[in-house]
């Protein structure tokens, strides 16, 4: 019934998406913080990705994870914004905004 | 007692804001993306601009808009993403997301 967006991510990240890519849901916000930094520790870019509502979740995970890393010299890289168009359980379709954020050396 | 700073936006924006600057608060979403439409009719390049919660709304509108600018030649420019730190009524100070999303003539 609710938005399923999320849970799908969350599997996709775990099977095939690459391993630099954290997809915002509905967590508790420290747990993509986390992720984000030990990720970092292991590559020098990371992108948060999120849809809808989750957007502007998306952007405080960027910028705690930034503060965190203030003495190792990260910064935002490229922010891009979309949509994507998502087909509901009724049948129809409905447009949903994206937001990827990468984060990376500066 | 609730956020006070989409009313304090707002009371900016009409006082002394850039003409270019369009401040995502809680009205209906069409409202922005009206107010951006006839920005842009003005002017080579609008700015929209969210803090914490509406920043997922920022996104909307600024999808809403280029869908109905389509033909017209418009296109994303400059996302940039970042925090403020503002005072709550009891005193303490906390940090906000914000997003800045420029639309532009491309």
């Amino acid at each position: 019934m609710s938005e399923p967006q999320p849970s799908q991510e969350q599997t996709s990240q775990q099977k095939e998406g690459p391993h630099d890519t954290i997809y915002i849901g509905k967590k508790p916000l420290m747990t993509y913080v986390t992720s984000t930094l030990i990720q970092l520790a292991n590559q020098p870019t990371v992108t948060i990705k999120a849809r809808g509502l989750s957007i502007g979740r998306a952007v405080d995970v960027s910028q705690i994870t930034l503060k965190r890393m203030e003495s190792a010299g990260y910064k935002i890289g490229d922010v891009r914004i979309g949509s994507e168009t998502v087909q509901s359980e009724d049948g129809r379709t409905r447009n949903v905004s994206t937001i990827e954020i990468e984060i990376k050396k500066s």
